[in-house]
């Protein structure tokens, strides 16, 4: 009670108000007008979200269930796909793929670097059998922003279909599908959307849409065909998630109060002032060069326990931080600040990181971290953010 | 705003404030103590609910997605399953078997009639390479109710695994998983839980367990082994919905504070108050003996539209009815009456339903229909329930 909960993870993300207080709200059915309305405007936020002109699906899972509609609806079982892999949700993709019956070419990379398109179009060129491209946009395992425009323009020109795992990445950094010659995109809700987890989006382009009517049939539950056909009736296959639909609309809503334009500066500006921060405190930052936006992976120095300095910060600052997964438990603190997050909670962030890293033996001298952060994040959302 | 909304249909069905209240809390994060906490606590009242000492696994997905994953995960293409199709629902297992790879051994039957027990165990004895039985307990198309405890004698006898969907029975009428011999019991959030739809629960038996570790792999996004090792640490394989979660675990300290036999007490009180109501307007019902409770399939007259009926109930008394789905269309009104619903609502219904049906061309001469609506409630509600 003393310290207010902040969720300064890479999902789930805080929520706001007009979210939580929608949820709340009586239960309608899913088959009714009312809620065709409702499936109608969401439609038409998601789709400028997305930056598309095709129908975004609505699917009830996680963001896992979008990856595998995506990779059990797009190909067949022996058809052989490139995965780009550069972190856990890279290796997620090869392992649903595998699972589905797919040869993997599996294009492992170090984790904490982006994807290269010279080696992705290599491998193209080096095996005609491939027939698409998986990869993430942002590798929410690193903190690593992939350049998935760069990466759109070989499988484009090779006829490779382009699937790109868009969690961490949509509605927090510029991901326009159809501009950028993205085949298929997903996301899930409990991220840039600023809902709890529990839904997730998917859209193809048109090439992806002839191709799914080709494929052997996958999952009866997660059915594109299927859903795009309710779709266009306002309705989904199944019965959808309605509470979380209902947050959906609202925060669709804020997004277009807002703009994309000005969500996205202030996500840039956040992630440039984190970035400061940590190096004000003379720490290494995970992803030097590509990095996400709305996440920051910070490196800890030798001796210094991230497992035990995300629990300090959460118990002691009730900040929630979240830190490395599988080869990197306890080297890295991933500090999210996606979603519904502001400069006040970047603040309280870094203090609560600053005492926590103290704590368990880190040292800095710097005095003024939280200045510099905030100058930082000031100049950026005054010359706004570079193009992607 | 002058009605209130009444949500009257077989799920969604209405949600308890402290419901509501806890979904609008403060998000959290899904591999932290706090979370943890909530999965061990709503586990204990899941096991309560399911009548089984086995681990109850939370799916984020429709009722659907449990369907698909009891039948991917206990069975291997090729193999042979019986399906007892006595309305949509029981088709729907069909689908899900034959996608699967399964070969189907269906046993239609003419909506509106419940399961035989001789004809599940002759189909058994006829073809000994029946390895399961799919059914549902309450068939949400014509709200019949099949005889489970019958059925789960004859599997138990010839070692076939039944699997049965609760989707709208668990919570609403008695069905012990360990006490009756089922094998695979899984159900909706939306319905008798008194949550938005967005979550499935599916138990598993001992031996059903070990069919699920023999089978070929299936689906990446619902992998029973996977949840089971998870939930064992307390946590979910893939990022579970929270904020269903969070409302599940009041729903349940709700089911706790009331027993399940108080419960299922008014449950049948509603179903025989609703029935006794639509036939004191001289109504048929359409399950007449086998009948689920929860749930009042009303049959039409000839010449009375139940689309309509449905439209103009919604519109002028914002009760929420369901109509009849595929070959019922229009001919039956599905009144639901379970979950978060009361004799106040029921009542609420009749009267809609009573001045709809006037409006849409019907006729009813009775005038304490509403009096004898409560008097079956009031004495169902006093001498308790029979046994199943």
């Amino acid at each position: 009670m003393l310290n207010k909960l902040r969720l300064l993870t890479p999902g789930p993300t805080p929520l706001p108000e007009e979210v939580r207080l929608a949820m709340a709200r009586d239960m309608v059915h899913h088959r009714k007008a009312g809620f065709k309305a409702v499936l109608a405007e969401v439609q038409e936020g998601l789709k400028a979200l997305f930056g598309t002109a095709q129908p975004v699906l609505p699917l009830t899972c996680s963001g896992t269930g979008a990856m595998d509609a995506a990779v059990s609806g797009l190909f067949s079982p022996g058809e052989k796909v490139l995965v780009v892999e550069a972190g856990k949700f890279g290796q997620r993709f090869t392992q649903i793929a595998r699972r589905r019956g797919l040869l993997v070419a599996a294009q492992p990379l170090p984790w904490g670097q982006a994807a290269d398109p010279a080696m992705v179009r290599y491998a193209l060129e080096a095996d005609k059998d491939i027939v698409g491209v998986l990869m993430q946009a942002s590798e929410t395992s690193t903190g690593v922003l992939h350049p998935v425009r760069e990466v759109a323009t070989v499988t484009k020109s090779h006829g490779a279909l382009l699937v790109v795992d868009g969690i961490s990445a949509v509605g927090v950094s510029p991901l326009p599908m159809d501009e950028w010659g993205v085949d298929c995109l997903l996301t899930g809700s409990q991220k840039g959307l600023m809902l709890p987890p529990g839904l997730a989006f998917l859209a193809l382009s048109e090439k992806a849409w002839e191709r799914a009517a080709k494929a052997a049939p996958g999952s009866f539950y997660f059915d594109l065909a299927g859903e795009l056909a309710n779709l266009k009736k306002h309705q989904t296959l199944f019965t959808p998630a309605v509470s979380l639909i209902a947050g959906l609309q609202e925060s669709l809503r804020l997004f277009k109060a807002e703009g994309l334009e000005a969500v996205y500066r202030k996500q840039w500006a956040l992630t440039l002032g984190c970035r400061a921060g940590a190096r004000a405190l003379g720490l290494d930052l995970f992803a030097p060069k590509h990095f996400a936006w709305g996440l920051t992976s910070v490196a800890l120095p030798e001796g210094v326990d991230g497992v035990r300095l995300v629990q300090v910060a959460a118990e002691k600052y009730g900040v929630v931080m979240a830190g490395g997964q599988d080869q990197l438990k306890g080297r890295i603190v991933r500090v999210g600040h996606m979603g519904h997050v502001d400069f006040g909670d970047l603040l309280a962030g870094l203090h609560a990181f600053n005492r926590s890293f103290a704590i368990c033996g880190g040292f800095s001298a710097c005095d003024d971290y939280l200045e510099r952060a905030m100058a930082a994040y000031e100049e950026a959302l005054e010359q706004g953010y570079p193009a992607l």
